[in-house]
C-alpha cells in the first residue's frame, strides 16, 4: 500500500465579523495561533503520527489557547461555572469516546481519548466521567483554571442582555456572537482518517446543557469509509439534524463527493432548521471542506509538507 | 388530506432466552404489560392525538410497569445509585428533547418533553436536567422510588461476576443478558411521526455513563420524511453507528424502503462492530419494523382500530 499524502484540517469556531472593532492586531494574533497549532499537529503526521493523535494534539494546544473557547479561556454557565464537553473518533474502526460536563480535568479531549481508550464506554458525564479520567492520571485542575477575565464580562454582558451568547470580543468574528467550539480532523500517511472537537459551550448556558460537540454523529465523527469531520455552531441544530454522520451517509449511501455532502448539511440542511455554523471534513482521498454559513470561521489546514494556510473570514 | 391510518409500536428491551427458567406465568405477565400498554397509546392516536403525545404516554407506562428497565424498576449503577435517560423527537420539524443522568424524576421521558417544549436546548444532563425539569413543575420522587429488590439482588449478581450486566430473572428473556430499554414510535392521524426511549441504562454501569437513548440519532430520532426509530442494545455500538438516525438516512439518501433500511443497521451494521440489539421502526406511509438480532425482544404493535399484537421471541 502506498503512503496517503497526510492533510490536517482545524477550527477554532463561527460567527459574525466583529464590525464593531476591527482590529488587524488581534486578527493577526488569531492566525498566529492557527498557523502555529495546525504546523505543530502537520509535523506530526509527517513523521507517521496517527490522524488520531495529531487530532488530539491539535486540539490539546487549541484548549490551551485562551483565544479559543474550550479548555482554559473557556466560557461560563448561567451559574458562572465550567462545563467542558470533548470528542474523538477514530475512521478505521469506528472506536470513539467522549466527555460531557467535565470542569476539572484540564485537557477535555485527552479524556475523550482515554473513554475511548478504556472502550467499555463511549461518552461519560460529569462526575464520573473526572473521577474516571483522575484514575487514568490525566491532570486535573480546579475549575478556576478555565476562568478568564475577558469571558467574565462576556458572561456580564449575556446576562444584561438576558441571552444566551454564544462564546468572546476585540477579536476578528463578534465574540457575544461567536459559535465557540475547537476542532480537528486529519488524515495520516496510513491512509486512517480522525476528528476530534472540544468546547466550553455557550455563554449563559443553563447548567447541564450538552451540545452537540460530544455527542458521535452530531458534532463529531469519523469513518475511513466516509469522511472526518468536526462541527462549530448552534449545536442543537447539529444534533438535530445528526451533521457530522451526514456527512458519512450522504458519501456511502448517495455516492456525494465530500464537498456535496458538506454543502448539503452546512447550507440546506442546517438553514432548513435555522441553524448556523460550520465544519471541517476531510476524506481518505484527501479531499478537505471548510464550510460555513456563517461570516467567517478560524480555521486552518495543512497539506503534506506545504505550508499551512490560515484564514477567518470567507 | 385524508387521514393516516395510526400505527403504534413499543418495545421493552431486547435479549437471550432465558432457557434457565421458562415460565409461562412469567411470560403471560409480560404480553399482559405490553398488550394494555399500547392499547392505551392506540386508543389516544384514535381519537386523534399526536405521535408526540402517544409515545410519551406508552412510554410513560412502560417506566410506571417495574418489569421493564425504566423509570420504577430501573437498574442500579456501580455505586447502587440509579441514573436514567429519556428522549423524545418530533417527525415533523425535527424538534427533539432529551434527558441524561437524572435519578429523582418519576417520568423522565416527560423532563425529554419538557426540554423539547422549552426550545432553548436539546440535552440536559444530571441536576441541570432536574432542576429544569422540576421548575416545570414535573414529580419529583426520592432515587429510592426507582429501587426494586429484583434489580438489586441482579446488581449483586454482576458485581459477583465482575461485569456490566444489561439489565433482570425468572423472564421471557434472561435479565443478566437482556438490554433494559423501552421505547415507542408512531404514526398518528394526520401523517406525523415521533420517538421516544427510556433507559435506567446496564447493571453495574460505571458512574457518568451516557448510553445511545438520549443521544438523538443513537438511540432516538423521528423524521417524516424517513422513519420514527427507537432503538434498545448495546448502546455504545448503536452510538457509534448513528444507528437510528441511519435509518432515514438510507430512506433519503438511497430510496431504501424501511425494512431494508431496517435490516442493513441491525443484521449488517451493528454485527459488523459487535453490536446486538434491536429497534423499532415506522415510516409516514405507516409501514412498520420491528427488528432485532438477538433472540427476542419484547414488542407490540398496533395497526387502526384492530387487535393489538405482542411478542418476545422471534
Amino acid at each position: 500500500m502506498t503512503d496517503h499524502i497526510p492533510v490536517i484540517a482545524i477550527h477554532g469556531g463561527a460567527g459574525t465579523i466583529n464590525r464593531a472593532s476591527l482590529d488587524t492586531a488581534a486578527e493577526a494574533r488569531y492566525h498566529a495561533a492557527l498557523h502555529d497549532i495546525v504546523s505543530a499537529a502537520q509535523a506530526m503526521l509527517l513523521q507517521g503520527a496517527s490522524a488520531l493523535d495529531a487530532c488530539g494534539k491539535a486540539v490539546e494546544l487549541l484548549e490551551d489557547c485562551p483565544l479559543f473557547n474550550a479548555g482554559h479561556g473557556a466560557v461560563f454557565t448561567d451559574q458562572e461555572t465550567h462545563e467542558l464537553d470533548a470528542a474523538v473518533m477514530n475512521g478505521s474502526d469506528l472506536r470513539a469516546g467522549a466527555v460531557a460536563g467535565v470542569s476539572r480535568i484540564r485537557h477535555p479531549v485527552h479524556a475523550a481519548r482515554a473513554v475511548m481508550d478504556d472502550g467499555a464506554h463511549v461518552l461519560l458525564g460529569g462526575a464520573g466521567a473526572e473521577a474516571f479520567a483522575f484514575q487514568r492520571g490525566l491532570e486535573a485542575v480546579d475549575p478556576s483554571f478555565f476562568s478568564t477575565d475577558f469571558r467574565r464580562q462576556q458572561l456580564l454582558r449575556a446576562r444584561e442582555q438576558h441571552r444566551v451568547a454564544l462564546d468572546h470580543d476585540g477579536s476578528p468574528l463578534a465574540e457575544d456572537k461567536k459559535f465557540g467550539t475547537v476542532g480537528a480532523v486529519a488524515l495520516d500517511l496510513h491512509g486512517h482518517l480522525a476528528a476530534a472537537t472540544s468546547t466550553g459551550g455557550m455563554t449563559n448556558k443553563r447548567v447541564g446543557r450538552i451540545g452537540d460537540t460530544p455527542l458521535i454523529g452530531a458534532g463529531t465523527y469519523a469513518d475511513d469509509r466516509g469522511a472526518a469531520v468536526s462541527c462549530t455552531g448552534s449545536g442543537e441544530m447539529f444534533i438535530r439534524i445528526a451533521a457530522a454522520y451526514d456527512i458519512t451517509a450522504r458519501m456511502r449511501h448517495a455516492g456525494q463527493s465530500l464537498q456535496q455532502a458538506a454543502e448539503a448539511v452546512v447550507m440546506e440542511s442546517l438553514p432548513a432548521i435555522g441553524g448556523s455554523g460550520g465544519l471541517i471534513a476531510v476524506d481518505r482521498a484527501g479531499n478537505l471542506s471548510l464550510c460555513f454559513n456563517t461570516e467567517g470561521m478560524y480555521r486552518a489546514h495543512a497539506r503534506g509538507g506545504e505550508l499551512p494556510q490560515t484564514a477567518i473570514f470567507r
